[in-house]
């Protein structure tokens, strides 16, 4: 049996994670394997739908627990339409954003605290996890910059600055409580090292010759 | 301390519902009370883009876990802003579905079982109970002809004979389990004498003298 392998890209905003994803998907597609690049919340009929709630509108819309049940739906959408078939044809699965951004957003940024989060991810995930999480991991106000300069303007690039600083934390917390799965990567070097920074992670972690 | 009072009218598609929300708040209006009237899914302007999602599309369109996360997000938002400071400000509300349709539909009818469903409930909405939860019980087959001939197309009238009859037994096995919260209505008299037998029950349980 030959299952393919889940990895996602994870970090607060400016990191880069979608050009890292589509990078990542080139060189693993490079080495002979089937690869699905999709992203959070989304990648799916209805998740793209509920995604439309989530980024658009005033930061104030929903409060931290009814967007973090709008997450979860949206994810359990894209697991069961999109992720765990990908797996099961062999393929691999590369993906911008995870249930650790529900945990970083939700859980450390909005105070929800990670005891609800993990509880609503064994309720709806199950034992399911990532293979491999990549952490893009780079200064609160250096993603905003950044983000800010692509001319980003979702609901969370609009929250204050303690917000964003609270995320780089809460991801570098999930890092350290689950050192196997998670590999910090500085996303503050040129985008190019921070490629080869990743296939190096993907390299020794999942032994793959990307 | 003044604060208002929470009831519930449950059941299957077809009992009346809508119709006796009305009529019971009329009713207890007239008492002098001030009352709000409204729905699940929606009842708020989050909630009901939420419904949208619920009540539009394929049966198939989410699965049962997606759809009681979606039911739960949609109920979350309808009590910040609706429920809980309509009662905060002495407000009676009465509402059209509520908790007990998710236990009933995805609980019950959909397969989940009631323990999940518990536990996203005291997750998401905590120990707060309606004060009065009546029950519109009909037979299935009754009520989807009746629901039928008003023109109603939902995701869930199109479900099938055995759903219906599982929902149905759901919501008997709720009164079951919690008696003094629950009422059962014989929903398959005419709408005037229903009306009755839910002004009986509210008076006998609520002391208001509708």
């Amino acid at each position: 049996m030959s299952k393919g392998r889940f990895i996602t890209l994870e970090g607060g905003e400016g990191g880069g994670k979608s050009t890292q994803v589509f990078r990542l998907a080139e060189r693993l597609r490079r080495t002979g394997l089937s690869v699905v690049a999709t992203r959070e919340p989304g990648g799916a009929e209805g998740a793209e739908i509920i995604r439309k709630l989530l980024v658009a509108g005033d930061p104030g819309r929903w409060d931290p627990m009814t967007e973090l049940l709008l997450h979860f739906a949206a994810r359990r959408d894209h697991l069961r339409r999109t992720i765990w078939p990908a797996l099961e044809r062999g393929n691999w699965v590369v993906c911008d954003r995870f249930a650790d951004s529900t945990m970083a957003y939700q859980g450390y940024g909005q105070g929800l605290g990670p005891a609800v989060v993990d509880s609503v991810y064994r309720l709806v995930v199950g034992d399911f996890k990532p293979d491999l999480t990549l952490i893009l991991d780079l200064p609160a106000a250096e993603g905003l910059a950044r983000a800010d300069a692509r001319g980003g303007d979702n609901r969370y690039e609009r929250m204050d600055m303690a917000f964003h600083e609270r995320l780089r934390q809460g991801f570098l917390e999930i890092a350290r409580r689950e050192p196997r799965r998670c590999a910090v990567i500085d996303a503050s070097q040129p985008a190019d090292s921070v490629t080869e920074a990743i296939a190096a992670a993907v390299r020794s972690r999942l032994s793959v010759a990307v």
